[in-house]
């Protein structure tokens, strides 16, 4: 039991040295440990009295006046905007709405017609959360395009004056592995063809630097490290000099240069709004706006020391807790390789998860052999981490 | 003076007569007259309530576990079978989730592929709501088809071996027309094309009988008669014997066979879950299905009763009060085409409208000469209706 003794300690320590420790006050939560925070985060404490106002108030009282009065119709910009810092866009480049996987068409689609008819192949992650494929073989089909899945380690020497776009992932969902946004942006640059990163499992874990790179088009969910809530709306960036090009296939009544003319030719607005399509959920956005509030004073830079820090200690006690050879981490050591989860190949990793909540450890499966634990610098601290490998380390026994 | 207390009196006679008086007391409503449910419905009582506990409970304590124990996952469909019995359509046929625009696509470019190669032309509705036609626009060009738009009333005319489907409005936004939806499905079957009707303006408002009439696809929002919320999500329906065939252009994660299999290749769900796409915003979802409580126990053969004496008896009070010449309706006098709202053509309609609304009578303006008032019969009295043109009347002096 030393181990453990020495494990425990060591938490109180790095809980006592956590410059953001406190911020997990501004979170609704209980005895549990919850690492499942990148799948649905936690809820942000300042969330229920926002919500409650905007449908008993904005609703209920002023009704049709708040899409002006209450400022409902400039929320998808608006709270792009709150966003925009947190992937390390300058204001003027997020929209928010939609799904991810509307999100991903109106990029993918758009970034192929940037490229021109030329270009007849569309590059896409191999590896990659099930609906980007599914939507990126829809975006090829309805231009005309071939769809190739590749790794992104293959996406390199696969680029070439055939390719018109490639949708990445930054992170990896199952494996938590980070990729080069910077390399393979520039390895996409290099060739000529556009990019689109999904952020969904990146945003809000650690800096993203969308402006710094020269991303060209990005889109990611809300509900993760944002905290915005279930099925909160995801967002949409297009750089700022691609504006004027960005050809939405969903060019609904939202993105028209003058929505309340009601002119039957569209016409795009310019900008961001753009990529709007139509009237947008204002209680899922205002929910999110309220949530994005946690973010007040915090640096993404601090989280990202505090993630790799928290990923560390826990890969750490793993191998001190759990006997050899039951789990084996799928998630890469470097830290330049690894977002904020960790993910543990298992036998029997459904089962083992459900016995896994039911002793308050909450991270989630994915098939078919993946136990997956997410690190939300935000409200989770070392002595939930240890917590986490004992739990584990007893149900395995 | 007479004819404004012959008309209050007999408003008083008409809402003591009215069998779903009663029911207004199922929304939080002041004493405003509010005429703009077909913009925005009014909140209905129930919903704070459900939305807290969906955000403090269901969220900040439940958390991801409330994706299966809150019932969470299956939300679009349940919601969908909640709606169907409003537009005359059994259950499983209808998804909600996404917005209008989104669901305009979806359900044109399944039945641009429904009706197969031979087919290159869409027929648009040339007098509806912008969005339908710009998204109309994009499906046409993103299936290689031309897109031509027609009135409802050249439908007949233009339909031809060449139609492949047709989008069309049950109710017009502006006029409050209503269209002959059996004999134009009935048309567009006839020569083997396919039809999608947009009921954002007849749903909850009119019997719709989708099933009874054979229509293919259909889409509506929920913010407007059905009382969901600002931006509530739209829904889709696809008819029983069509599901198979549904070949969606947004083919995301939520619509496949085995949505948890994480399958690198994309099969389609069964039945009208096929329309899903991304993850369901949940917040949005569960507000509207507490929304749709109030029609427990109603008719809505007995609301278009209602509607159409609403209408008649403001129509009536508008011709008394207000001096001729100042406006002229635009919605059409015969009760088989007309919608819920009434249409005033006005000089600077624009700014009557605000003086109204400075009065407490909420209608709204569409551009460029057009006064808007719906009546949902769900919470609008005939005092109110008297009212309401008394003010008018008043305005225009």
């Amino acid at each position: 039991m030393s181990e453990l003794l020495e494990a425990a300690a060591e938490a109180g320590k790095l809980d006592a040295a956590d410059g953001l420790a406190a911020l997990r006050e501004r979170f609704v939560l209980d005895d549990v440990v919850y690492l499942d925070g990148n799948s649905l985060g936690a809820l942000p404490a300042g969330v229920p009295a926002r919500v409650e106002d905007v449908v008993r108030r904005q609703w209920g009282e002023l009704r049709i006046r708040s899409w002006e009065e209450s400022g409902w119709w400039t929320a998808p910009e608006r709270i792009g905007d709150r966003i925009a810092p947190l992937v390390g866009a300058a204001s003027g480049q997020i929209v928010v709405g939609d799904s991810t996987s509307v999100n991903v068409f109106k990029a993918l689609v758009a970034a192929v017609r940037m490229a021109g008819d030329g270009r007849d192949e569309i590059l896409v992650d191999a590896t990659t959360f099930p609906t980007d494929g599914y939507i990126a073989e829809s975006a090829a089909r309805m231009t005309g395009r071939s769809l190739r899945p590749v790794t992104p380690a293959e996406v390199p020497s696969a680029l070439g004056d055939r390719t018109a776009a490639v949708l990445l992932n930054h992170v990896d969902y199952r494996t938590g592995r980070l990729h080069d946004l910077p390399a393979l942006t520039a390895a996409v640059h290099a060739a000529g063809a556009y990019v689109v990163w999904d952020l969904c499992h990146s945003a809000g874990a650690l800096p993203v630097g969308l402006d710094e790179h020269g991303v060209d088009l990005a889109v990611g969910c809300t509900y993760k490290y944002l905290n915005g809530g279930p099925g909160s709306p995801a967002y949409l960036y297009v750089r700022r000099d691609l504006q004027d090009r960005f050809d939405s296939p969903l060019p609904g009544w939202n993105s028209h240069a003058e929505p309340f003319g009601m002119r039957p030719a569209y016409a795009p607005a310019s900008g961001a709004v753009r990529g709007r399509v139509g009237t947008p959920d204002i209680l899922s956005l205002l929910a999110l706006e309220a949530a994005l509030e946690v973010w007040d004073g915090v640096s993404v830079e601090a989280v990202r020391a505090k993630s790799l820090a928290l990923t560390d200690f826990f890969l750490r006690c793993v191998g001190e807790y759990v006997p050899d050879g039951l789990v084996e981490s799928v998630t890469p050591a470097a830290h330049a390789e690894r977002g904020s989860q960790v993910a543990l190949r298992c036998a029997d990793a459904g089962d083992v998860m459900k016995r896994l909540i039911e002793r308050g450890v909450v991270g989630d499966f994915r098939a078919p052999d993946v136990l997956r634990f997410g690190f939300t610098p935000l409200y989770v601290g070392f002595a939930d981490v240890e917590r986490a490998a004992r739990v584990l380390a007893e149900t395995l026994e």
